[in-house]
């Protein structure tokens, strides 16, 4: 059923080397190519047959859903919505991610609008890559959203890679985090060449305790620009911190814009931003124990996307 | 020539019991008091009639101007525009700020639009203060402009401060940065009651090694209000820097947007900002050594402040 291609692309943006174990829904081109649920989780498609139903059962602990999409037709933008809904006290893994394959000079490009609603006491781990390659010229554009509702008590830590290869990113991450929920992220994206990648944050803390922490990293390799804007809103007693460190190779360039609003006396938000080359003595260092400076470029910026 | 409000004014925003030694230009009530001029410092009110120029021979030292304002004539909101042309190698201090005494319900208020050309290798210091008293009820705004071009080499030290009792503030910082230039920027905002303080900053790295630090205090007492927002550009190899403290009391609200950006390879930027109430451990410490709640918080504020 999967061909090499498809094997190649699951491999890089969900660590698959085959169908995955328990639940999945694997979607190539625009349409299902095959899909498994399991006792506790539910996948179906839409009323609208514009993307997927993931339910989790009520205390599901310990299992995993793999919903990668792969595309590899010319000319084809493929947008779907897809909804999470993790019910009280779960703890689940999502493993999603979307590869292109360009073969021509037509764009191809994906849009994954994923909405999750996670219930009291609950937890979900997100992980989501994105990733293109292929010999074609066509421009591959991959523009995520995520919208994040955190119950009372409950906890999302999200894993959001660009791996490469993306000539366009426009990404949107939102959460609205109510009493004492966490919220976690780590975003990651490299570009080089000319491409350009913008992610926009808006974090809404709205109940007492909700904490929120995220993380950006990115490097900007050749001609390729980068812009991260984040909005943390505390409307609560509660915490906050953005961080973003961006690492500047060759001509990259970078716009950095946090924004921290603190609408309640009770509120603790926190900043910080780097923006950079690498630092001359860290490649010295790794050049002292024998590396190239290629190779020490290379070490330090997978040790700064890891 | 100084009457008792006058000089409580005075002493308020420009540490001035009386008249100042050596270059000095008094506003009251929107029209010149008194003037003096030095050797080396020449004050001239400008062909327009809106305001003075200041011009400073190259090499001046260890010389300083005066130029506070004073206000306290019911409706009157002063405007005034003022340019500093500070010559290659001076080393001096500028010393301006604005006294507003409101008796009446009629608003009261000042805009200085102060610009800054100093010359290669110059230093200049600016220290700025803003502070309105008085028993009406009348608004009182302050809403000053700085612009300040840095040639080769030179250097601006710029101390911003509004102490209190302003209940509107629109304050604009705008730089320019040669090479080899360094500007540093303190700027100190406290809001109280019903107050408003919105501080904009725009800084330009234009020169290589052209360095810029800015540190921004906020204290939001009562209901009051402050909004940051701080740009870096940075277009050559350079370093920047943006610190934003703000301590929030009783129902004070802050918003902080500093933005970055590196559209150089060799720029080197950085932010930091901390938004929350006075921490609890340093209350408790203070407490312990015999002050009261009030007396620890009152400590800290000026301690933050200074």
């Amino acid at each position: 059923m999967l061909d090499a291609l498809d094997k190649e692309l699951l491999k890089a943006v969900a660590d698959l080397e085959d169908i995955p174990k328990g639940a999945y829904n694997i979607r190539k081109n625009g349409k299902l190519l095959t899909r498994a649920t399991s006792a506790n989780i539910n996948i179906e498609s839409n009323a609208e047959g514009t993307g997927i139903v993931v339910t989790i059962a009520p205390g599901t602990v310990n299992e995993s859903v793999h919903i990668p999409v792969i595309l590899s037709q010319a000319g084809l933008y493929d947008v779907v919505y897809n909804n999470f809904i993790i019910g009280e006290g779960a703890d689940v893994t999502i493993v999603a991610g979307c590869g292109i394959h360009c073969g021509t000079a037509s764009p191809e490009g994906h849009a994954g609008i994923h909405e999750f609603r996670v219930g009291r006491g609950a937890k979900v781990k997100y992980v989501e890559k994105h990733y293109a390659t292929g010999p074609g010229s066509g421009k591959r554009s991959l523009n995520p959203t995520t919208k994040v509702f955190l119950a009372e008590g409950a906890q999302a830590e999200m894993e959001l890679t660009q791996i490469g290869g993306v000539d366009e990113a426009d990404r949107l991450n939102e959460a609205t985090l109510e009493a004492s929920s966490l919220l976690m992220v780590m975003e990651r994206v490299m570009t080089e060449k000319d491409q350009r990648a913008v992610s926009r944050n808006e974090i809404k803390l709205v109940g007492a305790d909700s904490r929120a922490n995220m993380i950006s990293r990115s490097v900007m390799k050749g001609n390729s620009k980068q812009n991260f804007y984040a909005t943390i809103e505390a409307l609560a007693k509660c915490f906050g911190h953005i961080e973003c460190d961006a690492i500047i190779m060759d001509n990259g360039t970078n716009e950095t814009i946090p924004s921290l609003k603190a609408m309640h006396p009770d509120a603790e938000l926190t900043h910080e931003a780097s923006i950079g080359k690498i630092a001359n003595d860290q490649l010295m260092k790794l050049m002292s124990l024998g590396l190239t400076y290629d190779d020490a470029v290379n070490r330090i910026i997978q040790g700064f996307l890891k």
